[in-house]
């Protein structure tokens, strides 16, 4: 059974604020809370209409009605766990890495979490207004790639100027992003959905790279960023040895 | 005012049974909605809490209450229309195609169409079995793109055996994608998100396609398909003449 207080605890996972206040995020389903556990993710409480035998007090057997009630999901799945939002670990310098300037929807940065853990970049830089990475959201749709990601929240001007990394940047008056070579270590700068890469870290970059448009359309709308990284992921690690 | 017969309309076009059966579909926001119109798409109703003059029959100034009523979106936009469904134009058989076996998820079908728009890709092929195109959640995904993207839906496996165009296929165990320079006019075959391309499809293809994994992790949880053809799509376009 679940009690009121652990309902009134899940539902407000949901905000950011409690989740800081906390340190307590949400996972659903036994895919990612198996991914998590196995990443190491210390366990709060499991709640599941499938346990059997509850071999420890964090696990909690729950009915369906239950479950809907504390799912956040549309079609909840048979269970949903708390983790511990992990330590930040030690920042790396090196290496390709992906810094995200204000990325705002969470599907976004789910499917650019996912993408670097496809090509192997090990550290994500996020500025402090970019989606927060234990929204439900993004939990849901990295499908567990965000335990393989060291995922970093802080001023990107301060980071870009500390890194000794090059650094590019997706605009879309750049030099042709199939017209050069490029490193394998590098940080790549994205910009929020609407605005592109703010004026100050537009300041910083060392090149600008564009990914060119073939198709007839006039108009200045561009490609979505989360596909725009893809291309650009591609771009970088077609030179590498694997 | 809207009429109940209107509200009913409108609500049965969120299924593709009655989109088909009345040859209409629903797109929201004066952008999509310009865009749509601009293009040429014949308008059978226009909704707008933001009307002054409604110069024609089919404008109907309407009340935020009522468009809330009407609209498919969380967060209703200023206007909603239903336009006709456009006559199916002469099927192409040159130039760079996109097929899509299966694939479910409207939002991947409507990422797909932007960047078919993108990079130049003017015929869509859709399996039967893939997401209708005209679901309210494709309209709004692709923001206007759908006009320009020549959309067919027919079996996959005629259309392939009828086809002059080198056809390639994104599979798990293929040729490196980095490793080979493509030609311009080609078939890009993308599968299902969760099987694939199917085993039909797969018997058809001249050539199949691996984007490799440069990351740590050992499992088979493939990138997502549309990021996967954003990365097909760019190294098919690399080698292009602008």
């Amino acid at each position: 059974m679940v009690s009121k207080s652990q309902i009134k605890l899940i539902t407000s996972l949901q905000q950011k604020k409690y989740r800081d206040k906390t340190g307590l995020f949400v996972a659903e389903g036994p895919k990612v809370i198996a991914e998590l556990q196995t990443a190491g993710l210390k366990l709060y409480a499991h709640f599941s209409t499938e346990f059997t035998n509850t071999a420890s007090e964090k696990e909690v057997r729950i009915s369906e009605a239950e479950l809907q009630k504390i799912s956040f999901l549309k079609s909840p799945n048979t269970s949903l766990a708390i983790f511990e939002i992990p330590k930040q670990k030690e920042i790396q310098t090196n290496g390709l890495q992906i810094a995200l300037d204000a990325v705002r929807d969470p599907g976004n940065l789910g499917t650019i979490i996912r993408l670097c853990d496809w090509f192997g970049v090990t550290q994500l830089i996020c500025s402090p207004d970019t989606a927060d990475c234990f929204n439900p959201k993004v939990i849901q749709a990295t499908m567990g790639s965000i335990v393989r990601i060291q995922i970093v929240y802080c001023s990107l001007s301060e980071y870009i100027k500390n890194s000794p990394l090059p650094v590019y940047g997706a605009c879309m008056e750049g030099t042709n992003v199939y017209s050069a070579k490029y490193p394998e270590e590098a940080l790549i700068v994205m910009g929020n959905e609407a605005n592109g890469i703010s004026k100050e870290i537009m300041g910083l970059l060392h090149e600008k790279i564009t990914i060119p448009q073939f198709g007839v359309r006039q108009d200045t709308e561009s490609l979505n960023v989360a596909t725009a990284t893809a291309i650009l992921l591609s771009e970088f690690r077609r030179f590498t040895e694997r």
